[in-house]
């Protein structure tokens, strides 16, 4: 038998095609038609047909326990959601060139969960990705401090356009950054995220660019859900002394996911686990819980920076479609207080993680655990065996050794048994 | 009064306040906001409520003529495209890493549209806006070709993001467009393109730039309209020969507003009427009436060379919910053949624009149509008097002087006849 591997490799389809024919033929014409480019997870790739809170409904019938998704964050297919979407799409479409005061509504609520972190004037701008949220982020940090130099986190992900793939090398490796990137180590305990920057700084000096931002995402997910962040306020400091923004890239942690109070200023967002005040905040994936709406949270006086060189227009970004998926999740967030059963329920697992013996390390901010490893084929070989029991799962870091544990934010104590015990029969002993 | 103006001026907010006193405080509530870099329409902003066919309802109740609007092409709010979003919506969202008969339904039926223009085994990825569309195609045409120059024309317009901005300088003009990037004008009579190209390239290769692509929209929308477009497939061939792929971006001219047979190869884009195989093809704005979906086409060993590269993967791109957006379009263009609708009214729009002195020109493929004025005053003009008649309109082109005419595809003789008749009062004669 093959090793384990969390994506299908299309040199196996002979092999799938005696265990499944039908995914086999079906595998097939998705390579014909889709391309290479794209990827299928697990060794035999699974076939959806419903979902409904942290569960995945497959064609045959059984039930999945979704331990991995965070965008459907308020739950596959939440009725309220998929209602609002439904009413929307049959009455009015447009963009933003009309006036539309369910769109002024809904950004002056999500500013309002900002407590204040982007000053007293803070603007939000819509686009359809978390791709096209950073992408715009940069363009505003650019316009706004003439600089050009940005600086991430050694396995930042931040987007898949041209301008946030090369400051993403998770994507393609150190090599696929742009000359006017550099890259940190991400915080860590007795590391000198301070120092790193600053080093980062005098590396963008010496080829000729002035700072335009530093770039985190306040979980550090790509590089292996990093939640205590040392350092961090201090590296923003030294940012910001020499010219810089700083964009929160929420676009993981946001929306509640880390368990923070609904009902506190800045309690929906990572940044304020870290006590930053970023200059820009990027949102996207769970903001209209799988509709494509994504944005820009930004203070008043760079988004005046870029206002100055030209419009923004976004023909999807912030269509009314999009604000009444966004409205409507936020509204669950708070009615359904999925930060504060993020909170309890994440807490509740990463006390039973500890107490399983092959995790070198367990750490993480409500639902969004990272459980170490001690090898990238261990890991592998857990996310394997809990597909076996229809368990869904991945890994994350620099060496993939962490199982990413960062379900929708519904997830119940039920799930939560559910997904330990699959553990304890997966796990390495 | 002030002149007329497409765009309401923030410092009309006073006498705005005069006419219309909701409408002001909506508008300074806004740009509180959403901030400086968003636009709206008209002097006096619109607020609509509702959509239906070729027609939007005011929150007065009253009924606008849209001859603006290309997003919602089959119509507004088009019941087949809500019913399915809402069907899919409130069952499954998930994405392209696990298995979905309908995205592979849908992407054979959209690759099987392009008459083998793109070869036997052409590849569909999806993203969710026309600029991260036009951005990839740019990864991918760099990929393939190693290469980094781009030839777009005059006053070309690809998209947003930082990458495709920078080859829209009717954004920003010609200063803000990259270094690797040369312009030149748009096909016309008595021009020479090919010329025009080989110059850019030349230009290219003395600054060091090897050609990544020519990118062209088939309708030359943001230079003024352009249908006919002479030399275009005489400058294809220099590019290709030079080692430049070529890029069709459909976003605007694709899915049959130009008036194509849509049974016949090809006849749902714009670059069969130039008889041009291109490498890449880019969609985007109707292809779910809008929803946000949007993708490329392109020839196997092009993405084979991308992915070769590394993997792709959009979250919200090609989910099963923009799938049944995006296939309930098609059948509907299909369906109610919204092509041959476009070709029938739009030919008698032309011939009936042609009727009227006031314009200097009048071009136009289907329902894409210019009719030139005699100074972007004039246009602008004609703007404001059909808002007055309640009736959306906008302009084009590097001098602003050319109306455009762009409607719903679904316009009816009704919906040309008011348009004809607005157009009668407000012309100047």
């Amino acid at each position: 038998m093959a090793g384990p591997t969390t994506y299908f490799d299309p040199a196996d389809l002979p092999a799938l095609a005696e265990r499944d024919p039908r995914a086999a033929a079906l595998v097939a014409r998705r390579i014909a038609a889709l391309g290479p480019a794209y990827r299928l997870f697990y060794r035999d790739p699974v076939e959806f047909v419903r979902g409904d809170g942290a569960h995945l409904i497959d064609r045959d019938g059984h039930d999945w326990l979704d331990a991995y998704n965070n965008v459907p964050s308020v739950g596959h297919a939440h009725p309220r959601v998929a209602a609002a979407i439904a009413a929307q799409a049959a009455t009015l479409t447009t963009h933003t060139r009309y006036l539309d005061e369910a769109t002024i509504r809904y950004a002056e609520d999500l500013l309002g969960t900002l407590g204040g972190a982007l000053g007293d004037d803070p603007n939000a701008m819509f686009t359809c990705t978390g791709s096209e949220a950073n992408d715009l982020a940069l363009r505003i940090a650019v316009a706004a401090t003439g600089g050009r130099g940005v600086i991430v986190t050694e396995h930042a992900y931040h987007g898949v356009t041209t301008e946030v793939a090369a400051i993403s090398p998770s994507l393609g490796g150190p090599e696929s950054i742009a000359p006017w990137v550099r890259m940190v180590p991400p915080p860590r305990a007795g590391g000198d995220l301070a120092a790193d920057v600053r080093a980062a700084l005098d590396s963008l000096a010496a080829a000729g660019y002035a700072p335009a931002a530093l770039v985190v995402d306040t979980i550090f997910a790509s590089d292996g859900v990093l939640p205590d962040a040392p350092g961090l306020p201090e590296a923003v400091a030294v940012v910001r002394a020499a010219g810089g923004l700083v964009v929160a890239d929420e676009v993981q942690p946001g929306f509640g996911r880390l368990g923070g109070d609904a009902a506190a200023p800045g309690g929906l967002w990572g940044f304020t686990r870290h006590g930053l005040r970023p200059d820009l905040v990027t949102l996207g994936k769970p903001m209209g819980n799988g509709y494509p709406v994504a944005g820009v949270l930004g203070r008043a006086e760079h988004i005046a920076a870029f206002a100055a060189r030209g419009r923004y227009f976004n023909t999807f970004g912030g269509n009314p479609v999009a604000i009444a998926a966004a409205q409507s999740t936020l509204d669950v967030v708070r009615d359904e207080d999925l930060p504060g059963n993020a909170r309890r329920v994440g807490a509740r697992l990463v006390e039973a993680l500890l107490g399983f013996d092959a995790f070198v390390d367990v750490r993480g901010a409500g639902l969004f655990i990272g459980a170490e490893l001690d090898s990238e084929d261990a890991a592998l070989d857990v996310v394997a065996r809990l597909r076996e029991r229809r368990i869904l799962i991945a890994t994350a870091g620099a060496d993939n050794a962490t199982l990413k544990i960062r379900p929708p934010l519904c997830f119940t104590d039920a799930d939560a048994d559910r997904l330990l015990d699959g553990l304890a029969a997966a796990l390495p002993r």
